[in-house]
């Protein structure tokens, strides 16, 4: 190992702690992948063990969130280099039971909602999320007096309209790791289910006026490099697409089971049964899950 | 940070290497997460560095692969105690282009692939992958000339019949990192493309059959907690059906754009317009490629 030159980076992933090399050793070209550990479950004496980082560095605080990061060698110190740092620590303090319900490990389960389930229990319940004030947030960005600092661009029309806005996950700088929202502006549409197939004049033009802007805004950025999809079941109930560059590994929220291509939603509607009301309200859906959500313990 | 105390660890993740504890502060509760830093574009300086991790061990090797592990603290040796490394290296030496390739980064492109291009371009790309040969490791499999000792489960009914294999990723043990292939034995299903409405009983009692099948051999698992999934494009043009557990994070394989759930391949063809003979060669299906794919550079 100790031999290796190394030539160049072939491949990193921020998300896995990995980084591929290429090397030379002994004239011939090698690969070298170099790769974190993950915890192991002794890891209770992280902070107690004589392997205890010497430096912790305290970067940040907002509220009961604080950030550290700390290194176990001795001879670097975080805060005169940030990169020798070995981990980083999060501490939320002090934390509820609401935190700590969505801190634990919850098991999944895979669920088929069929129209008659949708109709008879799941309905009233999208209906319960949608009142009560509970989407202002979302209709104070579409009027204007929210957010408009962060708009990334938009279509102001009432019917056709939509405005897009960085994910609160994403730097706004790094390109490759590109995460928006799109809101669409009418407030008719809560999910994929109210989605017919005379909605597809008014999706493919969503799809296509989306990454138009998305790539107006960030030249370097070609619209089929971005993937645009919506959730089912979403996070809150009035019509938003993902659009997000597809060099980032945006995790779980990506996944078959929750996420579906705004291109393979509008191709289904098209080539479905019935007439311009057929839709999305008469198929069977299969997704995920989590044990302690609210969809499993109060319907399914 | 030093004065939390450890109730119980909450969730971890061994693929993005965080883990997350429940504590006690100041009479009040705390969660801590840790997480390990990914390695900085520096990193070329990984094993010539002051920060060079003193003790390496070579845990293994075959064939052109050897792996390692290292601790940068001086006081632990990963041979006494493998659970203090710090970072694990996998070395491919000597490497060749194709290994060069492989480990490379690519970009990826959305693609949407429509009944003309799938006809036009895409169907006799399919017929060369199937012919020559290369399928021969699958038949083999079929007709139980190979692997007959690692079959989890199996129906052999000619028509309706199917193979469940571990896939060689999974260790065969760990409930929660489940992972298998399922083979279909009828040979004339190349992928998704070939799949019509007339194929409707036949899928649902593959995806019945094939869950009570894992079921029964791995008692603990339920039916609900599998996800079952196909892949356009697959990796070879013989159907097969991945079976993962839930609760495994199998990474890009499982993403929109690659995967699509069995339950909702189901429910698109029942709900689609036409006959018998409608199917998906009469759908656009929007994907991803990656630039160094031969779709990409043959076709797309």
């Amino acid at each position: 190992l100790r031999d290796l030159t190394f030539d160049r980076i072939l491949n990193q992933d921020t998300r896995t702690k990995t980084i591929t090399y290429l090397c030379t050793l002994s004239s011939s070209a090698a690969i070298l992948i170099a790769e974190k550990t993950a915890f192991s479950p002794d890891s209770s004496t992280l902070l107690t063990h004589p392997l205890t980082p010497p430096n912790i560095l305290h970067h940040g605080s907002n509220d009961i969130y604080h950030w550290f990061l700390a290194s176990h060698s001795a001879g670097l110190c975080p805060d005169k280099d940030p990169r020798g740092a070995d981990l980083r620590f999060t501490l939320i303090h002090p934390a509820t039971e609401t935190h700590i319900r969505k801190y634990s490990a919850q098991k999944w389960r895979a669920v088929v909602e069929t129209p008659e389930v949708y109709d008879k229990y799941v309905k009233k319940y999208v209906e319960e999320k949608r009142g009560s004030g509970r989407l202002n947030w979302v209709y104070n960005i579409l009027d204007g007096k929210a957010e408009r600092d962060r708009v990334i661009c938009e279509d102001k029309d009432e019917e056709w309209g939509w405005v897009v806005l960085p994910d609160s996950k994403w730097d706004r700088t790094t390109l490759s790791a590109l995460y928006t929202l799109c809101l669409v502006l009418r407030r008719d549409i809560s999910s994929l289910r109210d989605l017919r197939k005379k909605h597809v004049p008014w999706l493919r033009r969503l799809q296509s006026s989306i990454s138009a802007g998305i790539c107006a805004a960030y030249p370097g950025l070609e619209e089929d490099q971005l993937r645009l999809y919506v959730h089912y079941h979403p996070s809150y109930y009035h019509l938003h697409i993902h659009a997000v560059s597809l060099e980032h590994d945006a995790g779980a929220g990506q996944y078959a089971g929750k996420a579906l291509l705004l291109g393979n939603v509008i191709s289904q509607l098209e080539t479905m049964a019935g007439d311009d009301e057929a839709g999305f309200q008469n198929v069977d859906l299969a997704f995920t899950v989590g044990e302690e959500s609210e969809l499993w313990q109060r319907i399914f």
